[in-house]
């Protein structure tokens, strides 16, 4: 105990004026409920701008189909992210934070619904270390419905909105709580339980986008090619119908990453969780700079003309990349990663297509495979983390979510069946499904 | 006074590092200043997401009317929040909150312009326990500004540019302040005057939404339905020009909604005013997220077709519907309250249809069908409500501002004319009032 | 040392309950580390603010051009803001805020690349006083960004994608940070130097817009206007293709420069600073309001129909006009400055037409001419300011930027050539430079 240090302290407290304009030397203490507060204040602005993603999908994907699929890809977004809302709630929330209240140890969580502490927290001795349940419930939701965002662009143009809907809360209830409950709800994939393995995914490259990508491929295999997109070994290009809501779309999740990345740092207690934080949202932009420079560079060399959905994609790419390790990076090279991630969707989306699996928007280039790049470079900028430990990681994940959602479509494609009839599919699915158009008076 | 607690609290205070990373166990207490700064910059994001929602109206209404009168509903929108801005600053403010100031007690408040506390507050002694005038003045503005463009959706596509604004001037100066001024201002509708009275309007589903709707209402009434709206007993469908501008919209005042009713706590200065934060953030996604459920639902059920549009004014409707008490219910009471929302939508716009009172964008049943409904709800959860008190309420606050807006539409109708021409109508206001076009290059 | 004070402080530490929800009457002293992490996140909220209206730009320009040239104006935009992260990482943030290492005394910042603090400042002793460098880069980036967007409008619909990038990285790296040091970086127009000059620019209506403003200005002069925009003596109209889109973006900026101008405050640790803080969002709100009623109003009277381009404009020339002085006036003085904004803008943009020079989204007058404005306002409300030294700041930096802007883009137009041919103009350069549309399927 320095009680030299007290000394000061106590004449601080006696010496200020009424108004603290002038700031002490020295560093007082920080209750725990004001840490408590900066918390949950900063889970709350952060779980604002990624909600705001969910927006930000829509767009996007509404921007890169079709007209006649536009109002189509609009209902499936929001209420994606409507079902999200209520699966998490009942199920989703505690099965991914089950505390010590595991139904298979580390491997399955807490069957139960989540509930908020109490109003004013009477009654109850909040933990004031952390931030409220509620903001946290709040901020969690968000990541999970981002996953189901992926999906409904890639399957845009041809899917069935009700079976659509059943895999959402499949994957919004189940498949990505489980799985993410083994990393950040403390099971196999974190250190606690045997102290070997401890996968690093900061904000979720893999937990949120691959997994997202995983469904989304899963998806793309047994729904099909949209007609006529592949004919006689050549790739047919289907235009987006509005590049500027596409382009807004972009901005949106840029602007939501930084809730998404920053919210991820869990803490903004101290100077050091804040600076942490500052630190990400630097390098989250810088990242999303460098995949769309990329991009930008790329479709010019390779094609002699730049491609905007390339660059939109390279920066989203950018954005994935760094989403697994945004803190430990310089600037230098967190674009570099950011970069790599623009480079990867420029070849990879035609490499889908050389494949016939068709993603309407490019989501499994952007979450899929930037995200595993992701994963895979935290290795070098973080020592905490291990190439093995990382591929494992990766490896256990995607044959999870792949495998369990390639079962869930089976089994929908086999009953209720998954695919509009090729008339709707060529009215095209607002007519078909919802009998409205999203342009009634502009489209020919 | 317990002098043991503050001997760890200064052994804490010795003993803490440079940085404070390491939380003392103990809760020191939080300074009035430290208080201050956090309820004052949490009004600051609240308002700039209130701010947000004029957005959100303007492109709602953009997308839902016809293409010919975009350009129009555009410059309303950003007109009428512009003049909002300045008549709530040179009226409606001081009118609302009078302090000691009161014109007629209870009833009518102080007739002064609002100004701001001195830079740097010198020379004030600012009362710490609050937030400072500045980020109250935004705040509430933006609540004031939300009335107005509830209005606007109602009456679009026949109504002209200049009376309409003059309704906002008076709307946003005297009848919005004056109301809400009952209960928000410390008048008859609040407990201090007799003790007996408490409404329970947390963020204003009556206050605000309700009555936005019942301006519209008055306002549909005395100025008509569109030409060729209801023929030969029949609705006519009038679809919207561009549905992913109607989706943005609603999804940007869904995230508005964040600040209008988080931010509505008015306080942050405690572990358990932002736990409330937190709470109320969550039980308002769920709600709409329960509401555009529920839309979606009984659309699919009543005309075997998911309706967007419904989808997108459940959520809104579930949103308007928890306003009221957005704290105390359980996120499984807050699903359900949204969801009664949604409900009422779905039914209510076509008995609007019904009575043939031409909402063009589904304002009513949004804002005062819901509004009524979150209102009398609150009375499930709170038990500070007392239905009679709640009833009581909707209905002075309903007839003040439904019979003085029908007087004001009733003279606006009689002099200068409400209404356009019906070659102005079909023209499309845009080239009648504007002589420009949203779209000159996209319609037929 | 007054020691009395301190008894009650000891006093109220003693008798607070575990949760702090009453408030002491005694102002504590505020930690230095709580205040910087109210300091680092506030920069974050506002960055991210800031951030956001690189998406307005984009809509606002985007909705401003014909359809046949919004592909690439997005592409313009995303583009930019991209190169200027990097540009501003790279060279320009050292080249700004040199501290003490000028390469030239006042004038010529530091040639060096940025770092951000340590991960979780471990080994760094962090300054207190401030924020961390992390938020700081972060939120004068944007700021950078900013001055490049405002070019983009500007020069569109007839530029090369290539050249224009190049301006931007020069831009982004040298001119806007150097000129940005003289005030902001401590150089010659800040007191520091010499104790004379001391150049009153808040949040940069010179700094930022004129600069902006200035380049947009050579680079119109330099590549001329629009082909048949001027025939015969006569402007003709070229409207824009997307009014909603225009007006989105007015409302991303218009919600984006609560960060901007608010953000500029640099500290909210304590409570003055945020009633500083507060009181800017409510001036820079009524500024915009005021710009576009006087638009409204003054295109209503001068050619009997309001002009909704005008009014949004009006609304943004509000914004630069208090933005070198968000802070000190009342909110009537506020909407009085900012409505001269909106008055110069309507008579600004036909005088532009009257001179030939095509600026395509009405990006000089509202930057550089309500920049100019704003900036000699400021001596109507802060003592501090004087005429002279805004006056002889204004000069020194358009005439900096205007000069250098214009070599730049002389040798760009004498060795690559920075127009694209008049075939390519006319088909527009969505299909000459991109070979793709924006709306493919909405156009004739």
């Amino acid at each position: 105990m320095k009680l030299t240090r007290t000394l000061p302290v106590v004449a601080a407290l006696a010496a200020l004026p009424t108004m603290g304009l002038a700031q002490d030397a020295e560093v007082l203490p920080i209750s725990s409920e004001v840490g408590f507060i900066f918390n949950t204040f900063m889970f709350l602005v952060a779980g604002f701008l990624v909600f705001w993603m969910a927006a930000g999908f829509a767009m996007l994907e509404a921007g890169l189909v079709r007209s006649k699929n536009v109002a189509m890809q609009l209902t499936k977004n929001i209420a994606l992210f409507s079902l999200a809302a209520i699966a998490y709630y009942l199920i989703g929330y505690n099965l991914m934070y089950p505390g010590d209240g595991w139904t298979i140890d580390g491997i399955l969580g807490a069957f139960s619904t989540a509930s908020l502490e109490p109003v004013g927290m009477e009654g109850a001795t909040p933990d004031l270390t952390y931030s409220s349940v509620g903001a946290d419930f709040f901020f969690q939701l968000m990541f999970c419905a981002t996953t189901a965002s992926i999906v409904s662009g890639t399957l845009a143009e041809r899917i069935k909105l009700w079976p659509f809907l059943f895999f959402v809360i499949v994957l919004t209830a189940f498949i990505y709580p489980i799985q993410a409950s083994w990393k950040w709800g403390g099971g196999f994939l974190a250190p606690g339980i045997d102290g070997v393995i401890d996968f690093q995914d900061f904000a979720g490259s893999t937990v949120v986008h691959s997994v997202g990508g995983w469904a989304a491929l899963a998806g793309a295999l047994i729904l099909g090619p949209r007609l006529g997109k592949y004919k006689e070994g050549r790739t047919v290009p289907f235009m987006g119908s509005n590049l500027p809501l596409a382009t807004l779309g972009t901005f949106i999740l840029w602007l939501g990453w930084f809730g998404f990345n920053g919210g991820s740092q869990l803490y903004m207690n101290t100077a050091g969780q804040v600076g942490d934080i500052s630190r990400i949202f630097a390098n989250t932009n810088t990242a999303a700079a460098g995949g769309a420079v990329a991009a930008l560079i790329l479709t010019q060399l390779l094609y002699k003309k730049v491609d905007l959905t390339m660059v939109l994609n390279g920066a989203l790419a950018g954005l994935v990349s760094i989403t697994a390790e945004p803190l430990t990076p310089s600037l230098g090279a967190a674009t570099l990663i950011g970069a790599v991630g623009g480079v990867i969707v420029v070849f990879a989306v035609p490499f889908l297509d050389k494949l016939k699996i068709d993603d309407v928007v490019g989501a499994i280039p952007v979450h899929l495979f930037a995200g595993i790049w992701g994963t895979i470079a935290v290795v070098f900028t973080n020592s905490a983390a291990n190439l093995g430990v990382q591929l494992y990681s990766i490896l256990v994940v995607g044959v999870f979510t792949f495998v369990v959602s390639g079962v869930i479509w089976f089994i929908l494609k086999s009953t209720v069946g998954i695919r509009v009839t090729e008339e709707e599919e060529v009215m095209g699915l607002d007519m078909a499904e919802l009998g409205m158009e999203a342009y009634p008076e502009f489209t020919n």
